[in-house]
């Protein structure tokens, strides 16, 4: 599809981690954006185009397009378990909720589940995730069969696969025939995988020159005990284990020690906070200051629904700047556009999705328009501020993903009815109920 | 209007402060509700009443009708701030930003912007609002000319108006033909009020027997201010001024002494906790898991739109819950269920709306609708949870106030157009900008 977008107001990269608002136009290109620019300069390359043909010509409205958000953090099939326990300790929720359900689960039930958390990913204006959960080339089917873009990393630990599978899924997926998905190495967490699996893992990265991702200090007690197994906390174990060669990250990094900001900044880790999953869970409170002024790059991700118990990136923008504030006690600190940069091109390098970080002519057309005409977004103080401090879901106009509407107006453009998709999700999680 | 709503699952009070879902049906009749209950009920109450005769007939489609939420502590016309000057300090953003900018302020303005406001509250599911700012008969009149209910209290100080203003005011309000609109007594708080002028209030509340309502331990800088000029906390002060006798509460409630807890307790004080507002400007988290304990009434409010930046109610919610669980470090405190009775039913009491705080027959029909056909409301496990921890503005498919429907499916129903309102609020901002 070529549409081009005009009358709009464009988010494009300012100095930094800054923004600036541009008056103009955006056309795309099939997975492309081909120009994005100044009425005036759209006028002149109008001029040097003759042969443009346009499938559609949307009329912004002066509405905001921007690039679309990347959910750094997330298990999206976890949606089956949303809302069935919550407000209980971690480790019942845990271990007496989802692991025994997890365990049932097939992959033609990850096929259905994801579908529905990319539905909500759409009406979020998230256009690509970064994915731990089981069957990873089911996972990958559903996102290719919806259009949808996600890069995957493995839930390897000591329970059920081997790291021969790793290497499968990781071989399998990255030859997909579709730049829809990708495959990067990583395991569960250092509390759940076995001294020999971390070691597997850490041959994969060298042998594939891998970035490694895992969940690392979610919680206090993962901290204390990797220590009292190691002597280190998880961040040097995994670089003591030649892990980081090639860079990677940590999921949650809320119980980080000053040595672990100094590997992560001089290996160039990136730290993905989920601070909406943080809280709901009482796993703490990230600091995110510290990795904005150590310069450590920062994403966000919403974790699963399972734990916080939705896929909306306003709501984790919102507490990604708040709690930093109320941490600190201190309002200044964690600036809004900080926040709006992790969302929207940090995420993506940290998903090793250069080509998907802003709007520029050239990127892939992963594209959000924001309503503005909402009064949410009214008065236009600030337009940043706005979309972190008082933006919602209900501002989604639309969202594109490689070129392609997926949603748009609060309908749906994929191969299934929602109806169907929902039936599905509650058919799954109603014959495990009860186990 | 009457309006038959049919094929409709509603929230119905059930034990304490739960909540169970019903199958059925509801009607208004002009401004109440004239039945709500299941399909067999339903059935049996057409066949005893031949002269019903329906406006409209709305199809639910298995939507859930609900109570409107209750924002218990908000400054409205405060739109005009948003996004204006975020990432600073407390006293730099009230001092430098706010107040000369609100010193500008005409009593048109407020009309307008809390236009503003009431359009974002209608986005938000929120069916009324204790509103405390400038021009409280303009605040009124806006809220009577869209048809929103307001109930206000003063924002008395030691700058501008007198306590016989207070007075006239709430003559003003209380008389005006309108159940829409109504006046409980309050002031400030403790560190903008002389002693004076905080007797006077206590003498107003003796003569109307009203309760009194103010802003109370927001920030820990104003409380130990407070024990430095009286020897007793704001709470304390108070109530040896006599002002509690005929009950009130606080708002924001954060940093809250044991003796403070005794107090509310022994009056039936409400505790209006305000966490988005409170963790943005880095007051502290209020600590609402106590109230609950000690059952001192807890309702949920916003603040204005300076602060937090939106009329969110679904935020607050969330951070509601979720703030108490990671300031316990523990994922079990404050249940879901205890949030949502705070934001619907609590906050009416809180309000004095004791009509509207459920959709059980007789009660005002202050209603709205909750789209269970996104994807967000999917599998369908626990609506209450689901609504608490997943909701967003983006479910709200119908705000009903007072018997009318206010908005829906994402147009307003007032009597000015939304670009009328923005316009003006922008016009209003940019006059004032540089000052």
């Amino acid at each position: 599809m070529n549409i081009r977008f005009n009358n709009a107001r464009l988010l494009m990269p300012g100095e930094g981690h800054s923004f600036k608002i541009v008056e103009g136009e955006l056309w795309t290109k099939d997975d492309r954006i081909a120009f994005s620019g100044t009425k005036e300069e759209a006028k002149k390359a109008l001029s040097e185009n003759e042969m443009l043909v346009w499938d559609e010509v949307i009329d912004c409205k002066r509405n905001l397009l921007m690039p679309g958000f990347k959910d750094a953090h997330t298990h999206t099939a976890m949606t089956f378990l949303r809302s069935l326990a919550d407000d209980m300790p971690l480790s019942d929720w845990l271990y007496k909720q989802v692991f025994p359900r997890e365990d049932k689960l097939t992959p033609d039930d990850i096929y259905w589940l994801d579908f529905l958390g990319i539905m909500e990913y759409l009406t979020s204006g998230i256009t690509s995730n970064f994915d731990m959960y089981f069957f990873p080339p089911m996972n990958a089917k559903a996102s290719v069969d919806a259009g949808f873009r996600t890069v995957q990393t493995s839930g390897f630990n000591n329970f059920g696969s081997t790291i021969e599978d790793l290497e499968e899924n990781y071989n399998i997926v990255n030859s997909m025939d579709s730049d829809l998905v990708s495959f990067i190495v990583g395991y569960h967490a250092e509390y759940t995988t076995s001294m020999e699996r971390m070691e597997g893992v850490a041959r994969l990265a060298e042998k594939f020159k891998s970035p490694v991702f895992l969940h690392n200090a979610e919680t206090k007690s993962e901290v204390d005990e990797c220590i009292e197994r190691w002597g280190k906390t998880p961040t040097e174990l995994m670089d003591s284990l030649g892990m980081y060669e090639y860079g990677g990250g940590g999921y949650h990094c809320v119980w980080m020690k000053d040595k672990d900001y100094e590997i992560m900044k001089k290996r160039n880790l990136y730290a993905v906070t989920n601070p909406c999953s943080n809280v709901k869970l009482a796993s703490g409170i990230c600091d995110v200051k510290r990795f904005l002024d150590e310069k450590i790059p920062l994403a966000i991700g919403t974790d699963g629904a399972a734990s916080n118990n939705a896929l909306d990136f306003f709501r984790e923008m919102y507490l990604t700047a708040t709690l930093a504030k109320v941490k600190h006690m201190d309002a200044s600190v964690v600036d809004a556009s900080e926040v709006l940069y992790s969302a929207v091109s940090e995420g993506a390098h940290c998903m090793n999705l250069n080509d998907c970080d802003t709007i520029e002519a050239g990127k892939k057309a992963d594209i959000i328009m924001i309503d503005m005409h909402k009064p949410n977004m009214q008065p236009e103080n600030n337009i940043v501020k706005n979309l972190v401090y008082a933006g919602s879901k209900d501002n989604v106009k639309m969202t594109m993903v490689n070129g392609q509407i997926l949603y748009r107006d609060g309908q749906f453009n994929l191969m299934y009815s929602p109806e169907e998709i929902y039936a599905k999700a509650n058919e799954i999680i109603n014959r495990m109920r009860n186990c």
